[in-house]
């Protein structure tokens, strides 16, 4: 682990098909992040000819050489195990290959999260003493953001699994917002150790045998009330969490509108309010917090939401830059040899 | 089950100690609904000495003589199987058994909620044929509300014990909302049917294959969204959802707070439009919904909110009678007996 002493070269491959807007908002975010930023190398890559289109639309100028040329697109609604093996040109494919191959130290993507999470594991591969790599999310709460381990990499995870979540997200938090030991809760039905199936109980005890801050199970609410910096649970409750919490801002805005059409005194009421509320609200945006990398990879591979927009794709193509900067894979692979 | 034909006898009895503001709101409350319906038969359960008391204050008439002595009281933070063995003389155990012998029809508690589910399957006992009674709450969604199915009963639910939370809330949905074949969906990562874990496929299979309205597997978003009437889920995942969803409007009002702390000017943009926001997200407050009862077991077992106004525990209360006039019990009875 030479390389904590340098600063590591930082290339990038951004998925310039990958999302509900792509390619535009991929293309335009990440070479604005990189106009911007000046301090990495970029390269896109999809099918050539629509990057040049979109490059042209938008009067940006990027080198053609660093646009990787792949025919192929990985939907948003196709089944991420057999479009893997059946897209092998596609361009969340072929992106990881390109950093497995030593190409690029990072892959950035908005596209089909599970298909992301498939290749990264698959091509790029795991870092020793990872069984399951782990994505998590940021949840804003009363005091900050929680971080949420895992969303959905994997389900049905064993007590071991949700002890290797804690090790790499603690790195992570650390890492991110300069926390030394980031408190971590085990999501539970109660506060009390005996609360919840057999599996929290056995990660209870793995995990307050361990040497991380530790601070017992949390409950649903305490996510939102920000009583620790880390939230730990199986990818199963925390995907269908973390669409529950997506769809919040929706339903205020469906029950405002409601509101409004009730009458025109209502209407003018809330018509005055929309910008005070949105400014208010600012903190339930989640482009701002920038994507959150799969933990447990040989490379930084972040993964952004499939609405992502061009600035939410610019702050994960920085954020990528950051955690390659930070050298978190090797410190990750560190932390998970000092728990083995 | 020749009850169907007229309208059954109602008693009810109230736990006048169940609550975090008990037992001011249980009393009030629970008189309050007989005072104003007068069509059924009020009983309250707990310390006589503090009822009568609380029944002085607020200048409220009640027989003493259908007050249920019980000098005992199950606090929130009890553990709910310690508490039911060594308070054998509490407001929760005393209720449940004056029910069990045949003296009410009805019991409702705001009190704690695992001791109640307990007291109500151990004392008034399960309907033959449903291993696991379960809990559910309304959850608003953009079209009226989403009825979720469990929410902390028990954890670790078998396939077969989804499919009965499948029977017996079709059964509620259709009495409460008039819906003959309510439509349900089974919670989980993904629309499509090999998405979730081992329990979840099995389930999904059991479902599919019965004469529910199934719609298939849903996401934390289809919730809010309204895909379903109902939706189903291990109690474990139904809990923590049901508790960060209670949590969403103190985060809304936090943010706003903080939001009119930065500026004097803010300040007074939110004092202008708390109310109309107020008014607006009315239909988040759970307290207008009524309870929903434990369903599986002999009779109606009402568990409402520990926060629960006078006003929530005196809709809980019309909520027992309409389920017990509804002959409830004997329908959820049939309908298990049907799927045997």
């Amino acid at each position: 682990m030479s390389s904590h002493n340098k600063i590591p070269k930082c290339r990038i491959v951004v998925d310039a098909m990958g999302g509900d807007y792509a390619p535009q908002n991929a293309v335009v975010g990440a070479v604005n992040a990189v106009n911007e930023r000046n301090d990495f190398e970029l390269f896109l890559v999809g099918e050539k000819k629509i990057i040049l289109e979109v490059l042209k639309k938008n009067n940006l100028v990027f080198p053609e050489e660093k646009i990787i040329d792949a025919d192929q697109v990985i939907e948003m609604g196709d089944n991420p195990s057999d479009a893997i093996k059946m897209k092998k040109n596609s361009s969340i494919v072929v992106g990881c290959k390109f950093v497995a191959d030593g190409n690029a130290e990072a892959f950035v993507s908005a596209g089909n999260t599970g298909a992301v999470v498939m290749a990264s594991t698959l091509f790029i591969g795991r870092i020793k003493g990872v069984e399951r790599p782990t994505i998590g999310t940021f949840i804003p709460n009363q005091t900050g953001v929680t971080t949420l381990f895992d969303v959905g990499a994997f389900v049905d995870s064993k007590p071991h699994h949700l002890l290797s979540y804690g090790i790499m997200s603690s790195i992570f938090v650390k890492e991110i917002y300069g926390i030394d030991k980031p408190t971590i809760g085990l999501l539970s039905v109660g506060e009390e150790e005996e609360k919840g199936g057999k599996t929290i109980k056995e990660a209870f005890d793995l995990l307050k045998n361990s040497k991380l801050n530790f601070v017992g199970n949390v409950e649903g609410k305490d996510i939102l009330l920000g009583k620790t910096n880390i939230v730990i649970c199986d990818g199963f409750v925390g995907n269908i969490l973390l669409k529950f919490g997506e769809a919040v801002p929706k339903l205020l805005k469906h029950l405002l509108k409601s509101y409004a059409e009730k009458s025109l005194f209502n209407k003018i009421k809330v018509g005055l309010f929309r910008n005070t509320l949105k400014k208010a609200l600012v903190p339930l945006d989640y482009q701002q917090y920038g994507g959150v990398p799969l933990l447990g990879v040989k490379a930084i591979s972040i993964i952004g939401h499939g609405s992502s927009s061009e600035l939410a794709i610019k702050n994960m193509v920085i954020r990528a830059k950051e955690m390659v900067d930070k050298d978190l894979v090797n410190k990750i692979q560190n932390s998970i040899e000092t728990y083995s």
